[in-house]
């Protein structure tokens, strides 16, 4: 096999694992009544703490306007509230609610169990790759992308 | 590590994936005017030819006014023409036009070379088994994707 076919093979399967991982992401947080981004907002919430808008779309790589729209539905089921900065009574941050951390935990155990439902059904020799494998295409990822990103 | 431990692991690291992943596709078929779910269009007709919406609706996982709405902005761009089934004239597909087929070449061409560095970055022990563990993860995932969809 050429390199460029290894490249066109690795870049399809690839493109159907992202495709099948939004897929299952989508029904795991769809059960809940949230939205894959409304269900990041949370995660990240839960990871980081209180976030200002700006923070929130850099996280999620999308503008202000499509991350206030996210925070307005999960403000809406009572998931994340808004709170004027401390620091700065104008800045306005986003924090989980009781109800929200309750439901990231549930969201983010789901697909630890699926996660986990996925390491044992690979082979052993893959599974202890598998770690190490996904992260390296990750780095290199990242690496490409904050190319990109910088351009 | 436990299990529990690792699948926590690996799930943070394929969330990650997907995410620069998705980062990357968009900042790719942006460049050229074109949405992700757009670009997933022009890909699928290229393989698959001349498609009714549903059957679209379908490879996108999406329902068929969503569908429909970006082969309208793909239309507009004269990217994509819809033309009456010739088995049956109420039946709508869609097939690329040549503009369309040029694009999605160019597209897919990028996200080729895109995957050639990122195979051309692993250590040479990761790259031979890149393409094998990637395909179990995605066959693991489809079985799981298949029997969420089943339920």
């Amino acid at each position: 096999m050429t390199t460029m076919d290894a490249a066109r093979e690795l870049r399809r399967a690839l493109r159907e694992l992202v495709r099948l991982q939004q897929l299952r992401e989508r029904d795991r947080t769809s059960a809940y009544g949230v939205t894959v981004s409304g269900a990041h907002v949370l995660e990240v919430l839960a990871e980081r703490g209180a976030l200002s808008l700006n923070a929130l779309s850099a996280e999620l790589f999308v503008d202000k306007s499509t991350a206030c729209r996210t925070v307005g539905l999960l403000e809406d089921r009572g998931l994340v509230a808004r709170l004027a900065d401390s620091r700065d009574g104008r800045a306005i941050r986003v924090e989980l609610t009781d109800d929200g951390r309750v439901l990231e935990a549930r969201l983010r155990q789901d697909a630890v169990w699926e996660a986990e439902a996925l390491l044992s059904a690979l082979p052993a020799e893959d599974a202890d790759g598998a770690l190490r494998l996904i992260r390296e295409l990750t780095r290199t990822s990242a690496a490409h992308a904050g190319a990109a990103l910088a351009e």
